[in-house]
């Protein structure tokens, strides 16, 4: 079992980042957008692993309605695995429901997929590996 | 900025046991009850970065609240510091609203305070140091 990141979804990114440069000293070393999830990633070194807030940058993206239901705040975990492609059917075959047909490609050059919080105790799980060369 | 655990509320601890062990093959490497608190602590160990499920174990606890309002799921990020008791005060003085008068006693031999979500962008955040021998 390896963490690789942790998403926060965030109303106001600026308030975010001034919040952990003010408590931490930390800035992000790394920004970036994923247009097909509708987000922009910021993401700090949190010693081994990450955490990556999730501004919304489209109307109703995934993050934008996970705010408006839940406000902001924890939204995912996200696991290092060695194939998300072989884990994909795994997890499907083990009767959990996966979104999406299939893996699709996430931030930070990787493979990525998620399972529904209702079968894994309430908390979205992302499964992710490298993009094969 | 050094995260330490992620706090995980369950309704059901033996239902996520079991969902871990079969997608993770991983199990806690310790369990330990915080009596103030009214939680038992489940530990898993995500490289370099651990996992804690939280279990009530008394009625009204913080974590049984949590759960009748919010459902089971990410409960917490908690942050390792220096010194619990500098940050207690510092934060504190940067208006943050830290809850409790003075940290207090946590899992894992630690001195523990959290501070507010609604001051950290929706992240129910503990700051965490050693005890001191």
């Amino acid at each position: 079992m390896k963490l690789e990141h942790i998403g926060i979804a965030v109303a106001d990114v600026e308030t975010t980042r001034n919040l952990f440069q003010l408590v931490f000293g930390a800035v992000p070393y790394k920004t970036e957008e994923v247009l097909s999830e509708g987000v922009r990633t910021h993401f700090y070194d949190a010693g081994g692993v990450k955490l990556e807030l999730l501004e919304s940058i489209l109307p109703d993206s995934a993050v934008d309605r996970f705010i408006k239901k839940n406000g902001q705040g924890l939204h995912h975990l996200a696991f290092s695995v060695d194939d998300a492609a072989r884990d994909f059917d795994r997890l499907k075959e083990l009767g959990l429901r996966v979104l999406g047909e299939a893996p699709s490609s996430g931030a930070d050059d990787k493979v990525i997929f998620f399972v529904h919080p209702k079968d894994t105790s309430g908390v979205l799980m992302e499964f992710c590996s490298p993009k094969k060369p």
